[in-house]
């Protein structure tokens, strides 16, 4: 475990979340996964269903970030394209691979479903690529260099990145400490913040405003301050400095 | 209105959402408003609140796709920076601008809160910006180009995509159709869908499998497919032949 900061991006693949019928849930995941690994995400994009959007988006990511986690394509049907545009991507070959059809053939002999042509389209896993485990369904994802091929469904995605914890290597570990405020408008503190964010240059300070309807039909509000270091004493020191200056906290 | 594929990108601006700390609505909330526009969303990325990586993005975004928007950083604490990045990656001088001043100033002083250096953050608009009224808390967005700069809180966002609904010229709207299949897994129907997504070129067909637990603690799995196209009456054909292909549906 090194001291250097490791960053890794999200790439989720599918129309049905830039049309907004499916809400994401996989960034959030990965993000809450990969925090105690001492990796945090730098970036994620969101493309469609299409070979030329996945291509672009995969190398730009892999290039620029140390992990890169796709989610999204992987399944049956026709639109679910994205492992033949990563083989594209990094120029691999792709085809049924016995290895992953062995997984597939275990696993619908047990189920007694029948193992079709569109279901061993699972089994397409470029060339060189590591398989990650499903432990849900089976069908596995793959790893090609810092890319690492996950499912959509936040479930399968949250079971294969159990199988890969143990082949990332994370940087220190960033804690955090939060103070909730109750009654004050972000303009209220800004100052404070901006200060203590100068005192205090490896300490992240952010402030997000908050609103709740009140049972009585009224409105609540505030804000909650969240510090943020990979350095726990400068942490420490942040949060003290802040709760003392800042109003009355709950 | 044209006939011409309009597609827009969302930028997210924010630590909190690449952290997990907020789980991000607004990429599915601006999604669901521009629909019925004739306008879909073609991208999304979020970033860090980071000066280079907001410039990059908006400019990649900018001159790829029709229009963009972006959500956060635009309050008054020291983190939102967005405006001072968007006025950098259009070349444009940033200062606090008269017009945005006096909104702030009629809303402060009716609501008895100082006007404090902070908040009078939230003015600083980019020279020749065009202003986006935020009818929730005064603090107003701007458009620069295809540039349009909304708040992250989802409300706020919300309010101000009402402003600029006129600003924006659509495409031919995409409507769908969604049929929900219980107790059939995608592999069941991936070759009906396959040949279906051959028949009718125009029509985009999606499938995503669903998992419920029943209450008696067993579990209910099932397919919705979902069918969208600008072609009315393709849209129309291609749910009727794929209606009558598939098992029974509920």
């Amino acid at each position: 475990m090194g001291e250097r900061a490791v960053k890794a991006a999200v790439l989720v693949i599918g129309d049905e979340i830039l049309s907004g019928r499916t809400q994401d849930v996989n960034i959030a995941q990965i993000a809450h996964f990969l925090a105690p690994l001492g990796i945090t995400l730098g970036e994620a994009r969101v493309v469609s269903d299409d070979r030329d959007a996945i291509m672009d988006a995969v190398r730009a990511l892999s290039a620029r970030w140390d992990y890169v986690f796709t989610t999204g394509g992987i399944g049956p049907t026709h639109d679910d394209i994205t492992a033949d545009a990563i083989a594209a991507a990094f120029d691999r070959s792709i085809d049924v691979r016995e290895d992953a059809r062995a997984i597939l053939e275990e696993r619908y002999a047990a189920s007694g479903v029948e193992l079709t042509p569109a279901r061993l389209r699972m089994a397409r896993i470029p060339d060189g690529a590591e398989l990650i485990a499903n432990p849900v369904t089976g069908a596995p994802g793959f790893q090609i260099g810092n890319v690492f091929v996950l499912a959509g469904v936040p479930k399968i995605a949250r079971g294969m990145l159990e199988d890969i914890a143990g082949r990332l290597t994370g940087g220190a570990v960033t804690r955090s400490a939060s103070i909730r405020l109750e009654g004050v408008r972000e303009g209220d503190i800004a100052e404070i913040l901006g200060q203590a964010a100068k005192d205090f240059p490896t300490v992240s300070i952010g402030s997000y405003p908050w609103f709740e309807e009140l049972a009585g039909g009224g409105l609540s509000r505030g804000v909650a301050v969240v510090l943020r270091s990979a350095d726990a004493r400068a942490l420490a020191g942040a949060e003290q400095a802040v709760r003392a200056l800042l109003p009355a906290q709950s």
